[in-house]
């Protein structure tokens, strides 16, 4: 067995990211600009539910934590674009073992 | 672009699954018996900080969310044992690209 500093090293970081991920609406958000999406009114139509305020609000989280880029192209009117970066394309990868991981098991469990 | 019932389809199970692995310590416990550990003992001095009773407890939701297993050998005194479940055993593996992940970035990012 590895020491238990060696299994806590990685805690706080993971916590870090199983929380990025974990937020609600941040992974159907961050699934659907690897999709394709770039324009706002993508991203609403893409997670029907999700009001235009907190959409706003999880954009701007994402992109403090890296993950999404905003740029604003100087036309007129401006246009906005979001994307991944290449952590937050990175991030898309790695939840797909977990999502896989919930289709296959998540029904047969008691959660 | 896939629709947004695709995009959704899965959010519930990966919610539920992002929540398991979220919960504090439960990500390390199920690490621990990933390394080895089966004992109560073994578990507790594999997470230090974590208290008799949050072991105990978070012992009781792995196991109810049918990742861990608890086996009562008819010794006595009784023993008991930990391990993972199948599904248990592919949810660590699930969860490894997203430590990944956060060990290459998040000391990078904003977060």
């Amino acid at each position: 067995m590895s020491s238990p500093e060696a299994l806590l090293r990685h805690c706080p970081h993971f916590q870090v990211a199983i929380e990025l991920v974990g937020r609600r609406w941040n992974g159907v958000i961050l699934l659907a600009l690897a999709r394709g999406a770039t324009r706002y009114g993508e991203l609403r139509d893409a997670v029907p539910g999700l009001s235009e305020r907190l959409l706003a609000q999880r954009l701007r989280e994402l992109e403090s934590s890296g993950v999404v880029a905003r740029e604003v192209r100087p036309t007129t009117p401006v246009q906005i674009r979001y994307s991944l970066t290449e952590s937050g394309t990175a991030l898309v990868e790695a939840m797909r073992p977990l999502m896989q991981w919930a289709d296959r098991w998540a029904d047969q469990s008691a959660m």
